[in-house]
């Protein structure tokens, strides 16, 4: 083999080698600004049953009991309603360095954040997607650890105890926006983020309705849903996952006893297998709370497709229809 | 004490102690007239799993898997779907003669059925409700033995196997009626019968909506809503029971997955904690497979009112609303 | 017919009536003592989930959130764990009087205590059984209402809101009692106080092993098992009710997150078709968590016999053992 | 930079790259001998509810309804019960030739079997673990697809409709085999195959007790306990996996009605959070049906320590103790 074209193939071998590297490895957390922190911190604590690391000036940093990451959800006391900042952890620790070098070359802008300057996270890379979507890219965050006798478990595998309090999620489960092109914007998580397309559902005229993606084996860590207003990105909900179809209807059992409202559900989506309720918390935010859902194994797996005629089981396989609400209304995407 | 008044003393002794022993003990079964009648019996048969004790001619005699009765459910070929009699057992053996007695001084029409004219039944009553309801009143029926091993259980509390095979409801539950005038019909149950007023709904016209009764501790045995046509009594559902909310969301996926309609649900209604789907069955009745619910053991018990303020949580506390034909549609009443 | 006749049979409608007014309508409490009562309260409030209605001096009320009544639960703080009396509410008002003519026709002593001696009780009388166990029969006990924001539901069949908090039991249940003589105790029962047998095991020297009664639908208000040292009666267990399995095996959940040992489950009865858990709560007495079980109509149920050969599957069909101690150990019989 | 020094870094390159993509994907089937190949066949069909893909002379090919393959289970016809081999899915279509260098280089025999030699199987590599474990590496296996209307779901996530029979779990989850070295069989799984180290537990003496291992987000693919007999390597189970909690008492119910011993369970392993029954199927194998169990995301995945002090909490977390079988009992490793 000549010098040229070895080196051609090494050549290729780097760049083989910094497509696996430069990857997200799984959602890691989301930050919402709440115009009512109180009622909204109380929703999620009392009502949800999240665990609540730690409350620092205007922030609240929460957690599922299961999640071993120091949060995953961040709470800002702010002025309008909307999503700050949805962050993934990146496959390894040369992933942040080979996404710099891709987001310069694909002329995106971006920012580093340093170490420390944000509450238990490493260096971070601050950029937003072609919707709008902020985006936080990471490789390190502190887990959450404790010694206090109310939290810590009994169990090595716990990271704190399951606390039996409101709804009891046992982990933070994924984020879904509705933007006005929705194959686009999938497109583009999928090359640049590495995100798989797991599936997505068509319309009559074979516009893109809704795409589901996961870098996991889980159904989906993030979704994009047509909106129906066409006005841009919005925010449409953010999910935490239970274990069983019994623990849903316990749930909506709490949201009714409670006076939460239940936009829809209890349901199913039939393109994931997801059983559902989603409600509003006392900000505005659509909040998911659900279980069930198909893991996807196959390293070639092809994305379902919905075709308009199975559409409807898509969106829900038990009959029941959204209300209008679900098509349109979402919280804002920060800046 | 005079004689006389002893006397009346002890008429009145009588007089309690027939009432007491002229009332109904349960529920026991319900017929059904239907238009399809093999595609009925494999709705009951394959997806409701529910268990074929025979079938003799035109009828088929079905019961769930801890039913300890011969049948809780018959199905009739015929040229309409309709319900044809509602069977209950009455409290004690000297019971029919004494609604014999009653209804012979109430003026109401009825007949008396031999014993062993129908299939695994003793002597019996029959007659029809104000609204028409046809009721049947017996004493003897037939427990469900066998030897069949595909069918005996090794636990002689189980009259037969759990079958495992689609919905697979433990028991028979209750039945329900739409009416022109709900309060007049409860009435004359409770009086006639003994069955229990448990709860009702009023509208803002303090119109009665719906009555539930029962005689026995769960929440209803019958049902009765008003007619939202005024057009006379129509059958609004018959009642299978399961275990669990995990079971009453499985068997929405066996519905889902075999195609058959989901009226309904799941959702649950406010006032008895019932957790519910409605589907219909090949021949247009409409069939409810519930769990939960509230027992009620007070001696005393005062029926719950649900005003005009509360009745939508009533009907369904997680904010789901029914479609219009569940306020209209049902199958006939029977002669 | 001859006046002498005529009276005859009026006198016996005179008994037949007091036989169906003399008898008990449900199980409505138990009151335990406690050796560590700030302890054992924090169990039932805080693991177990059930509210508190009242704590006055040395005495706290408790119930499960479905509940009606006031308490279905009383602590009180002694130097003795022991069971100090059981409550049964009769069917009518007029029962308490005739239960008193019959007390004092068997010989049996008895006390009336009068109403409002005792929180939120009317007129009792007093006894104890054959074996020892301490009854209270009563007509009149208030109801749990409450107008506490936090405590009350937006549905009128509850009387109180869903806690969410722990195990959170929808109903109390039964009591269990370990006797010398099972037959024994159980006849007395059954004949002075009406309360049905349900089903009872024999072992192979056709000794009665267990018996469970009910004068509900419900399989069993209260049980007698045989105890293995034979040296009396002891208290074995009370129970409260859950919704599901799922909420079973979630309960075992808290109970290992709490070090709260369970000393036998989950498992399940083939008697009765209970699932469940036994947990020691911290005074030491045994207290069964579980959920399903038969429900029984029939007027003239027959008890269910569970042979020798069967005897197994009875005490757990999927074949787990209970530790020795579930045989011997129980909390003593209060005076 | 220096040509030499360059082609050291695109060497390496290329090494790392190579790592990469020389690794299995997921656990894809496993093949068992049945000494009943009639009663396993009618125990995995009627009792385990999964659906037979064909028979082909000496062996059925089988799958749970959720999984996209053609068969996760086979099982041939023999005079003994014994694994044949375990299946792995590699990651990309240029892995298994990389897996033929590495055996090479690491002197481990293996052969290859040509595609279409095997049911629905591609080119594949076979060799055995340093314990005897036979092992299969493949990339391509046909999808499951199907037409027949009693097979065919209406929904294009489902490859097969739910089945609602007998316990019908969802998917293919796992195996598990004693060894003799643990830690050493651990160690060459996970640095040959890429299989990551979930948690472990150590004994007093500081000897390895068990490993879980994964290649995907589930808590495991493979596990090793240690042989208490240390007489080799053997076969201890494979699993399916069920929805809910409620499932696995359900398939409990399933398997007390039908006579099949449960060795052990329900139960709770402490350790993956994986709620369990064990049964023996007809020709002696050990499966597993579980549900639960903890995802796993973080790609810097430190395997969770269970030491002597919790082991026993995280062998089963509600306290129930296994029978000396589990520990000691398998079937053998086919060669």
């Amino acid at each position: 083999m000549s010098k040229v074209s070895e080196e051609i193939i090494q050549e290729s071998a780097q760049v083989r080698l910094d497509n696996y590297l430069r990857t997200v490895a799984h959602l890691g957390h989301v930050e919402i600004s709440v115009t009512k922190f109180e009622e909204s911190l109380s929703f999620y604590r009392e009502i949800m049953g999240l665990e609540v690391t730690e409350i620092d000036g205007d922030r609240a940093y929460l957690r599922a009991w299961q999640d071993y990451d120091h949060h995953t959800l961040v709470l800002k006391a702010a002025n309008v309603s909307e999503v700050n900042r949805v962050g993934w952890r990146v496959a390894t620790k040369e992933s942040l360095e080979l996404f710099e070098t891709q987001l310069t070359k694909m002329n995106i802008e971006f920012s580093w954040i340093d170490g420390g300057s944000k509450k238990a996270l490493g260096d971070a890379i601050h950029f937003t997607s072609p919707s709008g979507i902020p985006i936080e890219l990471y490789w390190e965050k502190e887990l959450f650890v404790t010694d206090d006798p109310k939290l810590k478990s009994p169990l090595p595998s716990h990271p704190s105890k399951y606390p039996a309090r409101g709804v009891s999620p046992r982990r933070f489960d994924h984020v879904n926006f509705m933007v006005d092109d929705v194959q686009k914007e999938q497109q583009w998580w999928t090359e640049l983020l590495g995100i798989h397309h797991r599936y997505f559902v068509q319309n009559k005229e074979d516009i893109r309705l809704g795409s589901w993606l996961s870098r996991t084996n889980i159904a989906h860590e993030i979704a994009f849903m047509r909106n129906g207003n066409q006005n841009g990105g919005i925010f449409h909900h953010l999910a935490y996952y239970l274990d069983s179809p019994d623990e849903l209807l316990r749930a909506a059992n709490i949201m009714a006893e409670n006076g939460i409202k239940i936009e829809w559900g209890p349901g199913k989506h039939g393109t994931s297998g997801a059983q559902f309720i989603y409600v509003f918390e006392p900000s505005g935010h659509r909040v998911e709370i659900w279980t069930g859902g198909i893991l996807m194994f196959a390293p070639d797996w092809k994305p379902i497709e919905w075709p308009a005629g199975v559409g409807e089981l898509g969106l829900e396989m038990w009959g029941s229809k959204p209300p209008e609400s679900y098509f349109t209304y979402g919280t804002k995407l920060g800046k």
